[in-house]
């Protein structure tokens, strides 16, 4: 009994991880063939009437995805000048000193640093604590793991997908 | 040490699944307090020109929801009639058939079952597959189980949140 439960929960574990995974890949390979056949000027316009532009949006997702890695204990940012203009701040005019193709270069440069470290991460480090939560909370809260960060962020990136789909013709 | 994996993977069991409902209640949560502060008119306007209206968007989550039932092994759909206005079509004029109090109506008794039968559902049936995958699939493929359903259908919510937050003032 103990050996058919161990070996159960053993899958559960390799089980979930790809779960959550496998839906991270799945969001960020839907946005990143969205952005691919967006134009220069689609990613200028607004989503919506007064609404943040998809320059904005492309920044706002790389300084998220960015601060993956020190949440998740992987490194230092790779671009934290991005949080000032894109995290703390909205899209006002004059906001952004940053052209679409450095924007597009970070992007890729964020997402291919996470996508390597996410396919070397041990299983067991996925649940222990992100670098945002104490150890005493930790202890009492133990779903605010990393891999949590990561259905997190699946969830944020699809909350901006949705709007930045506006930008493409019907 | 097989006694400390076996309670260390029990851990991750239970962990898990309260990771992926907590974050599909915070999500219903975020919505739920956003169609509480709408105005009946404001559910009637267009989140973006020419997309849809707060009315279908209601009557579309409704729609997805309802099937989870199904999906999971729950039961019947409780509204199957919301299938053909709401899933199969788009938010064409006169394509909706239903009031918007009819609508919030049977948001609430969808929501009211998942939330009821989330609570009771035993851990292990969570890891079975949904209803919508061959058991060979499954075989091949097993995290295709009824808790991804609900990570799935989480990213779904916030992907139309995303765009449902337009309806509101800025």
């Amino acid at each position: 009994m103990e050996a058919t439960s161990t070996t159960s929960s053993a899958v559960h574990t390799d089980v979930f991880i790809k779960m959550v995974l496998s839906n991270w890949e799945q969001q960020n390979y839907r946005l990143n063939k969205f952005f691919d056949a967006l134009t220069d000027s689609q990613f200028e316009a607004e989503v919506a009437p007064g609404r943040n532009r998809g320059i904005y949006l492309l920044g706002h997702l790389t300084a998220v995805h960015d601060s993956m890695i020190t949440l998740l204990g992987l490194g230092q940012k790779l671009h934290p000048e991005l949080e000032e203009p894109f995290i703390k701040n909205g899209d006002t005019p004059g906001s952004n000193p940053f052209s679409l193709a450095d924007l597009k270069q970070y992007w890729q440069e964020v997402s291919s640093f996470l996508t390597a470290h996410f396919a070397t991460m041990p299983a067991e480090a996925w649940f222990t604590g992100h670098s945002a939560v104490s150890a005493e909370d930790f202890a009492k809260e133990p779903h605010r793991n990393k891999l949590n960060i990561v259905i997190n962020r699946t969830i944020h990136l699809s909350y901006h997908l949705g709007q930045l789909i506006f930008l493409k013709q019907k």
